[in-house]
């Protein structure tokens, strides 16, 4: 009848469904240059080409996190636009680095669905592939969103859960082919921290506040091509409790992974994503702090990797690293709990 | 005496008369990916190099309204900088495909002048074009602006009012040469939807809504170059009774047209402006919903081409399509009316 | 102990420190882009390839203040984290044009540290040096800070204030060795005036004015990889007297160059610094306003140079030349002084 996308339901989705989704889009210089403007992202090896080659690659990779919201937003259309939740993620690996001129574009497979007992909404489980020009995938991740039913008497026919890392094995993890790190210049890349000077446990304030303004955080999705209808429709938000657009997460975990270059300087190159939480929701115009735990750490050769925890706030420095308490509960200034890898050069 | 640009006043102007505008510019990838920030728009073939490739062009295009923004803009000082209201566009064609890379020229050619019996203003119709590096028109549309005069007793020696069509013939629309779409992906374009399931008479309620902020309607104009001062100058609009800035028509025609996407999904290449009138003024932080109609249906051969009719409210969902009433008096939320013929995948 | 930086303090500063800046930067057409969203520049041989290979250049450089706020910007986490005040600049020469793709590097020498007599602060005097992907210095100019110390005890073992010429002479000005204006278009430059036309003492009001939002003022900032926390910290800036966010002086200076446009046409190829003062703070929202008065002219052979004063103004228009009294005290709405060379084409 209609020719206007209206989404799919819970129902609507089935185990094993591949959905193909659409707008492929090419990442360019001008992205790369948004995603600097918009985060203040200062890690060498994506800010210069000549750094990134000096590390062996051909030029300065399109950030990991940019890559993940290009291939996130193409998803929303066909799994969340009637999504009352976005629950987690898991399992994220970036398989291939993306550079500018790189098209990509994204694939899901369903691959858990549970309906909630009040059968009003269920549970969505899709592994999303994103790949670029030549069919090389460049980062696969899971995400589960909560979803709405169109018909509570619908029937889903098969349901399963599925089984998750908790993180993604050191050995998982895909170094650049051509990285080499042997000559990197750590002063240019803004502190001496090597791999080495890392410890399991220790824990890093990130000192500096961003605060985070209606217009960027428009932009920012909407550069995605993320359609999300609470990121943008005022008009309707005014009708919420909050009575406010609620920011994209991706622009929250993208703020405080900048921030975290001050003590996590040549951690630049983030290799997969354990997980991660939005624990409460943000609004523009706070300002966005960050600490960051060392959870664990690998050797991969060529360069060392540190899986990393990084908790963001509002409107609430970090020094005393605020956390959750031993109920699991978050205080009210945590906004983002986030588990990933990243490289880091030896000494 | 003095080096500042006064622009011109309704008697300056002279029937023939012809106006190289300043500033040469030079269309970029960084100018495409802002545009994709400041509108979200989805269209495959302006998003992905390679869907474009597929299409037999050498890349993707720049969006056709980018290019009539770049275009626009450089006419202001000459045109309208003492302008008290845009009144209209008419025959409206897109010549040659722009490119990344590509720089653009504008020249005006005054076609009519017309002195308000009021003596005050007097209405100017110029002919626009916008040229490649190689001479190439790459754009040609007729606006007509009422302009203010300096000295009230100045006559204009000849005056005229040019005849324009109400639409740009079908057969005076120019696909790209190269272009071919028996490879179309619709699945990647975003829908099944092609040139054979749209009726003449169809309405399209694009359902979403998108609210625009002072920062991006002042970045979006400033990147066109566009010097009104109505956009930018906050200090001299509070002492208008609405005391906000005015938002450049063509940034509610950019983001009307990037929701038309739902619904619209594989009319991504615009190929004509029928006409346009900016109905009622938008302030920043209103959010923006559209509806189409289908206007008129023709095949060009490689591609259709359908006529659309792209209507834009502020603060208010179309599903109940607002529309003009019988005596031509639009609903205080509607804000822009306007025509368009844009290519479309035959199946 | 911490991982931090928490910035380098008065007492730390050493004279003939070398100070290299992390984070080298390969500034894009992304960022040429974004620099015209700010600003709304609208200079011919900066806008425009083909103006630019008119006139012998391969293409066009980017804007010399966008070089600058990429070499300034790097310097702050080494010189100004923990200033009190950005006191003053000195001595600028642009080297050597940048081009897209081209990477920069900021490298600083102390030449100058004097204490305050309350022993609470102390003034830093640096030359900063930005070079290219090859070597070559693209930019040197001198500024200097007021810095807090860390223990108002500690003393500094050698105090000096370096001798700095109050304007760079036009024969260290380096015009772009291949620069040829014969064929200069100035029609599409934007007028007729060429250096024969402008007169020492000549004051010229830019008419326009522009105001800046807070979204876009940190967007720059943080384009400009530039790290001081009273641009993007709102929490802390709630608790000064102003209880706003400080917009980075750089900001100011486009903003204004870029309404200079209206009256310096074809002046867009800014070669050096002479010096520039903040006179008073200017926060988002406000409208800038502009003026200009030639200070100096000077035959460079190929091009002449003219010694401009650029004085912006918050909320003031500047028909009537706000300016500093007989004392020297500037009115409340004037927020800065500016004083700098710019190439003309001659008739």
């Amino acid at each position: 009848m209609t020719k206007t996308n209206p989404g799919n339901y819970f129902e609507d989705f089935r185990l094993g469904q591949v959905l193909r989704h659409a707008t492929p889009r090419t990442i360019t210089g001008g992205d790369v240059a948004l995603y600097t403007a918009f985060t203040g992202s200062r890690f060498a090896l994506t800010s210069s080409d000549e750094t990134a080659r000096a590390a062996g690659l051909p030029r300065s990779p399109v950030d990991p996190l940019l890559v993940f919201h290009m291939v996130f937003g193409k998803t929303v259309p066909d799994i969340s636009l009637n999504a009352v939740a976005n629950l987690g993620y898991a399992d994220g690996k970036f398989l291939t680095p993306v550079y500018p001129g790189d098209t990509v574009t994204s694939v899901s497979e369903v691959i858990g669905l549970k309906e909630n007992s009040n059968r009003k909404t269920g549970v969505v489980y899709v592994r999303t592939t994103g790949s670029n020009q030549h069919g090389a995938p460049v980062l696969s991740y899971v995400r589960w969103v909560m979803v709405r039913k169109n018909d509570e008497a619908a029937n889903v026919p098969e349901e399963t859960t599925p089984a998750l890392p908790s993180a993604v094995a050191a050995s998982d993890l895909h170094l650049p082919p051509a990285l080499m790190f042997k000559d990197y210049d750590f002063v240019r890349g803004g502190s001496a921290h090597a791999f080495e000077d890392y410890e399991v446990g220790e824990k890093i304030d990130h000192v500096d506040g961003m605060a985070i303004e209606e217009a960027e955080h428009a932009m920012a999705t909407r550069l995605y091509q993320n359609t999300a209808k609470v990121h943008f429709n005022a008009f309707e938000r005014a009708k919420d409790p909050s009575g406010r657009r609620l920011v994209y997460g991706g622009v929250v975990i993208s703020t405080a992974r900048a921030l975290s270059f001050n003590g996590l300087e040549n951690a630049g190159l983030m290799l997969g994503i354990n997980g991660g939480r939005h624990v409460n929701p943000y609004f523009a115009g706070g300002t966005i702090f960050a600490w960051s735990e060392v959870l664990d750490k690998a050797d991969l050769g060529e360069a060392g990797a540190l899986r990393l925890r990084l908790v963001a706030t509002r409107d609430r420095p970090c020094h005393d690293f605020p956390d959750r308490d031993a109920e699991g509960k978050y205080p009210a200034e945590v906004i983002l709990d986030f588990d990933y890898w990243a490289a880091v050069p030896k000494r």
